[in-house]
């Protein structure tokens, strides 16, 4: 029944020789690689605009400014990925690029970084989205965690069938965000050439600012940084694009990181000079839009395109996290599951795992993108410093043509995201930066001690140095425990003397009256089997019959340990193993931890015996 | 570990021999059984006082004769009783009287409510003790669920304990209430004498009454009902009193039933005339307390015996559940686990369930007494009246010296506590007793399969009719199922050859190349067992594992099947586990439920390999 329900959520097996990948051209490259950049603007400049309001009205005058300064870290930060992506035409993730040229602890660190921002992209752009669209439609905004949460099983259940981020479903989001945000900012331009700008907005400042100014600053442009987020996408996927790969791949990242700059500078710019404010339940991108537009059918149109580039940027971490937790596993520093291809050719594990973290993060976080922000950016920029950096070295290394200039452009990089991450982390930290910040170097204990567990485990498996034929083992011991002489053991004994010439039954007495009984019974049916009397003054089952197993096999000297074999009777429905004592499992996991120290090893056998209703 | 801890929290275990019970005199036997009866009027007075407030002013002053109504409803009752345990001196719980008398339907019928009401009476005694104590502490109002689950933890720990009802301990808090309450109430009696009854409370009616007065008096009777709770308890434990216990036991229940009318009365009687009111948050008792004594130490006394009252109120479910779940297992009408007497000679699964279900309440009413109270009363009184009912036929039966009589006065008990029941179901079945109503039926539904489960469990397993000495089965044919050739499997080869000759091994090759080097590897070692590599196109382990099984069992026409060997091996730590595939498992689990209606059985042997970290 489970595996029917599964068969119609995610569809039939899919055999493995399926398993290839479609080359893609420019313009669907752009739009695979892409949500993710492009939909940063709906919480850079919510962020923005939300940071620069706690200085009042005069800290709006700020954002264009600010805006100007992210554009330039963004110029600086693309062109470094330009770079990377002709040094790693294979796909250099930032964890493939900061491993081999950093080293491991570098590789583990950006890694850890990767995980978490997957996770927080996911997150963050399903909160993004749903505010988005509760922007239009105020009477969802109470109900933004339950349909974040709706739309993450909807995602969730899409990549376990096997939806491919090329596919068109994907494209066609990206293009209607491109074909109505760009007209929009055209049009507002336009409206704004003719009005005049605004008089700036006048609030009344706050009473008391909360911090001093020059931090409120920083801490609106470190908010702001999140609009970067995404712009690796590309060098990451290199070998996807139609050949000349990496010619396509430099071009389209061309293009993204100017379509970013226009759609940031180009909203923040109007924001300003319209002098549009917003208030909760609403986005300032909201207020934006319905300043340009009027509340019509064209804004219902911009904001509903929101929220689908946000619902597909969220499904790029769908993509991502699944297939960097494989290649973590396949380095030996996840857990192996990660890397097994399911039923439908997909990370199926890896998708479960971004699933049930994401819909954590929306839960706890309240569904509010504003506070799930502050963790975001940290993990972003040490990814792009390690990256970078990492790049500095490869050229430096290859000694290539020009690598003076490539080392440097990186160098610019690093430094700059580095500078940026600084900033991030201390103006954020006490808003939630500090989750992340202690977050990270806790994975990167776990990676680590994951991969001592594997190297360790491959060591104790080794067969290297035993002689290739052993001693063959005697014919073991059996002993059966009983509860009772009923129908339910006489397949057990049955089989016990098909294996070996010495058995023993045992019987555990919790009450001795009973076991007279028993022993009577037994004494009919097997008088050639011995039968032993074990009295549980405690009325514990599981201890006295360990003694007997200890003294026992203490008793015969040929060092091995007695087999022991379970008659257990498996009741026909579910629910009716709640009526029985789970005594034979009881008795199972004792025996799974018994004398493990002492080289023994206990062999289990069970023989089941179905009741049929 | 784990049984350090719980060594710790509830000692250690205690030999079957040590069971046995102390007999009570008639001091020690009323605090053990009256604490429930008495401690009601803390939740019916506040019932009472908050039902009559619907109806404005005037309605308090129905609160004498309802009061006075109740008391001789207590009267009738306390004399059924009193016959009850003349009738069945051996502990005539309402499950037994019921059961003898009116057959097995009526029987479950007042279990069930029986179990209900130890849940409600626990949940609603705690709750009730925490209001008490909250009232005169108000900065605890807001904590009441966590403050009521905590002292659920402590009486758990405590029973788990073995905490004995007889104890000292438990005898302290009853004769404090009343060494409190009897003085205060003499004292306001007192007061009320020379000071003259207050003028009645005016009130501004309510604009709109909610129902009609004769519902709400109505309502506000059946409520006031719950000051009958506990009544029935010393009837049940006859066999506890020292010799003559009837007698002894009969003198106590009178003692009881006088006190508790007297308390109830006393207190609501002294609330209306001296025209005491009450606001959240505080209780009506509380205010009493405050209005008589002031707000001093003395009312701060009143408070924290009405709390330790109540505890130990709560306390007498932990006593009666867990025995007659006992007594409902050995019948077989609840799980066998419920008959087990674990290591401190206490009915641990009774009172772990007692546990979980009273935590469920107070967090699902959120700890509120008022919001229980609609479901409590209802189980009462049908256990009432079904015992008395019980009680008719009895005497009828036995035809005994003035059977007439004493059938007539539980007839008299059974047809009022009938009346009430009938009142109490329909002026609280929207409040919150339908739920009640809905649940007795269930419960008994669940009984009845359960008894039928067993009863077939017990036919399938008889050996009646099986010849005593059956056919020697032959070798088994082994299947062991390899991830590849290491360490963990060389001694489940050697085992598998020491008990027989046929032995194969398989291994599912998700990658045909891993399957080459396996089969070469495995030549080197055991040239003289085959391996079979079973391909497996859609990735999956177990599927074609239980083809390949199917296959081979019907190619061998001895018409058994072979029995799986699997080499399963036990990481070092708990967590590490979750590092390898639990392909071991997964195989286990599908076996158990494979070809479960051919007759056929799977026999599995475990032999371990157990890594050293």
């Amino acid at each position: 029944m489970i595996s029917k329900l599964k068969e119609i959520l995610i569809g039939p097996p899919l055999p493995t020789q399926e398993l290839n990948e479609k080359r893609l051209n420019k313009l669907r490259a752009l739009a695979a690689f892409s949500p993710d950049a492009l939909s940063s603007i709906a919480y850079a400049n919510q962020e923005i605009y939300l940071g620069l309001l706690l200085i009042g009205g005069v800290g709006l005058q700020l954002a264009w400014p600010i805006g100007l300064a992210i554009s330039a870290l963004l110029a600086v930060v693309a062109l470094s990925y330009y770079q990377t992506l002709h040094g790693y035409p294979s796909g250099g993730g930032s964890y493939v690029v900061a491993r081999d040229n950093l080293g491991r602890l570098a590789g583990l660190a950006a890694a850890s970084a990767l995980l978490l921002d997957y996770l927080l992209t996911s997150a963050v752009s399903l909160t993004s989205g749903v505010e988005a669209i509760a922007s239009a439609i105020p009477f969802l905004w109470p109900y933004r965690v339950v349909i974040a949460l709706f739309m993450l099983l909807i995602l969730t259940l899409a990549n376990l069938r096997g939806l491919k981020e090329s596919g068109t479903l994907m494209a066609l989001p990206v293009y209607l965000f491109l074909c109505t945000y760009l007209p929009m900012l055209a049009y507002g331009l336009l409206r704004l050439f003719i009005e005049g700008p605004a008089a700036p907005v006048t609030l009344p400042a706050p009473a008391q600012l909360s911090a001093p100014t020059w931090f409120l600053v920083m801490h609106a442009f470190a908010t702001g940084c999140t609009a970067l987020t995404g712009i690796e996408a590309i060098s990451n996927g290199v070998p996807a694009f139609e050949p000349p790969e990496v010619k396509n791949a430099g071009r389209t990242l061309i293009v993204m990181a100017l379509l970013m700059g226009v759609l940031f500078l180009g909203s923040i710019g109007l924001t300003q000079f319209l002098g549009v404010t917003a208030a909760a339940p609403e986005t300032i991108l909201s207020a934006l839009a319905r300043r340009v537009l009027g509340g019509g059918p064209f804004y219902l149109l911009i904001q509903f395109s929101t929220m689908s580039i946000l619902a597909v940027a969220a499904n790029t971490s769908f993509a991502g996290f699944p297939r960097l937790a494989a290649i973590l596993a396949a380095d030996g520093f996840l857990p192996r599951q990660f890397t097994g291809l399911g039923d439908r050719l997909v990370f199926q594990n890896g998708i479960l795992a971004l699933a049930a973290g994401t819909g954590l993060l929306i839960i706890l976080f309240e569904g509010d993108t504003h506070l799930l922000i502050p963790l975001f950016a940290v993990g972003v920029f040490l990814a792009f410093t390690l990256s970078q950096a990492g790049m500095v070295l490869h050229w430096a290394r290859l000694r290539g043509t020009n690598w003076l200039a490539k080392s440097a452009i990186n160098g610019l990089g690093a430094l700059t995201t580095l500078a940026t991450l600084f900033i991030v982390g201390v103006s954020k930290f006490l808003e939630g930066a500090w989750i992340t910040v202690f977050l990270i170097p806790l994975l990167v204990l776990i990676l680590s001690r994951i991969h001592i567990h594997y190297r360790s485990v491959t060591r104790q498996l080794s067969l290297k140095g035993l002689p290739p034929s052993l001693k063959p083992a005697p014919p073991p011991r059996v002993v059966i425990p009983i509860s009772g002489v009923h129908r339910g053991i006489i397949s057990a004994v049955n089989y016990a003397r098909s294996i070996s010439q010495d058995v023993t039954a045992v019987y555990v007495a919790l009450d001795p009256e009973a076991a007279q009984g028993v022993s009577e019974t037994w004494q009919l049916w097997w008088p050639d089997v011995p039968l032993v009397i074990v009295p549980s003054p405690y009325r514990s089952i599981v201890g006295p019959l360990l003694e007997f197993l200890d003294r026992t096999d203490l008793e015969h000297n040929d060092g091995a340990q007695a087999t022991v074999l379970l008659p257990e009777f498996i009741p026909a429905n579910w629910w009716q193993a709640l009526l029985h004592n789970q005594t034979a499992w009881l008795i199972k996991t004792a025996l799974l931890y018994r004398r493990r120290n002492r080289g023994y090893q206990q062999v289990i056998i069970d023989v089941p015996y179905h009741l049929r209703r």
